[in-house]
């Protein structure tokens, strides 16, 4: 929690469930990234927090962004970006998107697909498009199964076929993942990309952009490695595969950028055991998965906690949100543990949810109103 | 779909997603309900579908209301409810909700712990409450594992401990599951609430109220028993447990009584396949799990499709949703297969879609709006 979060928690103590976000955290993460990989040019991913300060401050940073919809495309032009710094990253797009984001200037696309190709010939004519291909999650907590991207020998059929709808054929993209933890997966997708280059220039198509994605971790309850230790692995695997024939590269971070400038302040609703002799007692909290905290699904991500009574004696627990839906349960295997003399009515925090928060809350289910936000 | 859904959807074709539900079909299955089940009080579980319309058609009716939040309870005032057919079922509420719930005139609660009582006893003093039990859960599509609900010993005393508070302690409550498919679950938890009766009135209380829950399935894709079956198999366990001394016999029905009165229409956005020879293509719809169709999660419920192409030859898909997210995907495992000739822009229909989707739905996950609802 930053300083600056502290701080507004403490002197205006806003009405639970809320999201505190520190703006200048994220630009201290944004500056962080680039210093680990000066080579590699920023898009945003904007699903992971699209609000507009946040979207502004990047702007202002010269950040180019990565946007899933075209309300995305139009939250970053409504922050003052420009329609050339902005991809249509969603691999799966309507067609009236696709020519209202044309219209609007953008110029670069993502698909991994020959129906979304011939859209895209179809309606944004000319346009710089990159195909995603399927490549491995391992190591991610988030990991992506095989919704986006296609196997390297259609993608590369798909490229030659681009050119010859009159696309400009510009480059490959590839995701390891959100969440990933490993380096290698990195490194390994890439290989897998400079033989795809190879190839496809023997057909005469001449690739100009690796895009690689997202997935940079944050920190919540272990260790992940240092960026640093992602940029010099990247740019190693990069040096390794392309030589001094570097391709432009592309990032696509959105909870490395967002996650830790955020804190989600709660209210313990109730404390309870199930039997009188219960170890564990069941905490629930006025946030749950459908309140925004969807990324818990399957305990995928797991946040850290403040209460007021930390240090004090703990014991396990399991942890719900409120609404009447079981599944809206956060942490149940997975080892919690928080102080005893918890009870209903404390405020508690839980650290580095500045991203995939928000925009995930349910609009009214069991009539909860999504979390109020704050930037600071 | 009814002929009055099927009509709004012909000569409308309103914009996609879309819930469009006909509110005359929520008053015939209530009517079912309350011929399958005479006896029985019916309390609409608001959570299932909040929306006015609903509530106002049952409010004529004569349905009382099952609400999980301050929020639900005050929807149901404004449809012209009478706080005394209100009943606060949600087990774990801010005490503030509660204050203002009995401000209201709301006089009946739920509860599972010694912490709830007490806060009921400070804030609706006087008031008839009911103790939630753990029952088993097996049938059900949609279980709901022990986030509420106590063990009976607990029961036992909190009934006591609630008279003692100078609270009316009023009945005990279980819920089987959601889309429970076998009348057995609801026989052996009537059994085990007969027992609870009898040693509570040795301990000189005399509870008044058995309350059933909901659980009551809709036809999916599979056929399910009739509510015949389950009104004969509950009627049967409650004369075999309480002979002739019967109590109120509470249900709270959500699902049941909307689930078939809508239908979501949505539009294909990208049909596709990972490799050229690979069996299996790829469905992407404008509407998925962040969308509202929050129930697919682990393929619990499973929606029939139709299609403008239904009757041609099929092959297998998986369905996903329109989101960047890859846990935006409805069905991979469960066997779907849909025509051939679908592809972009068609429209489809999910059938029974009436029950738990249009709160769920995400504010802007993506940028993507909630679905709109049209209510005929």
């Amino acid at each position: 929690m930053t300083p600056k979060v502290a701080r507004y928690l403490r002197d205006v103590a806003p009405a639970t469930p809320c999201l505190v976000l520190d703006v200048d955290r994220v630009e201290e993460n944004y500056r962080r990234l680039i210093a680990a990989m000066p080579l590699a040019r920023v898009y945003y991913a904007v699903k992971a927090n699209p609000a507009a300060p946040i979207l502004e401050r990047l702007v202002g940073l010269g950040s180019s962004f990565d946007a899933a919809s075209l309300e995305e495309v139009q939250a970053c032009l409504a922050a003052g970006a420009r329609a050339e710094a902005i991809s249509f990253g969603n691999t799966v797009k309507k067609e009236s998107a696709i020519r209202a984001a044309h219209a609007a200037g953008v110029r670069m696309y993502a698909f991994d697909s020959e129906p979304e190709l011939r859209k895209l010939a179809r309606s944004a004519p000319g346009a710089r498009v990159y195909c995603r291909i399927l490549v491995g999650n391992d190591g991610a907590e988030w990991p992506l199964s095989r919704k986006f991207g296609c196997e390297i020998e259609m993608a590369k059929e798909l490229m030659v076929q681009a050119g010859e709808l009159g696309l400009d054929p510009y480059g490959i993209s590839f995701h390891v993942g959100s969440q990933q933890t490993k380096t290698a997966a990195y490194e390994a997708a890439i290989g897998r990309v400079a033989m795809l280059f190879t190839d496809l220039q023997e057909a005469g198509i001449n690739l100009r952009m690796v895009n690689l994605g997202g997935g940079y971790p944050v920190r919540y309850r272990a260790e992940v490695p240092e960026i640093d230790d992602f940029g010099a692995a990247i740019m190693g695997a990069m040096a390794e595969h392309f030589g001094n024939a570097l391709p432009e590269i592309v990032i696509e971070p959105g909870r490395f950028l967002v996650g830790d400038a955020g804190v989600v302040s709660a209210e313990v609703v109730l404390v309870s055991r199930k039997a009188k002799d219960d170890p564990v007692r069941w905490v629930y909290l006025d946030i749950g998965r459908f309140g925004g905290l969807a990324e818990t699904e399957g305990e995928a991500i797991k946040y850290a906690f403040r209460t007021p009574h930390d240090g004090e004696a703990d014991g396990p627990v399991t942890i719900a949100g409120p609404t009447c839906d079981s599944t809206d349960t956060l942490y149940e295997r997975s080892n919690y543990r928080l102080p005893l003399s918890l009870e209903s009515g404390d405020r508690v925090e839980l650290l580095a949810t500045g991203a995939y928060v928000t925009s995930y809350a349910s609009q009214s289910f069991n009539g909860f109103r999504p979390l109020a936000e704050h930037y600071v």
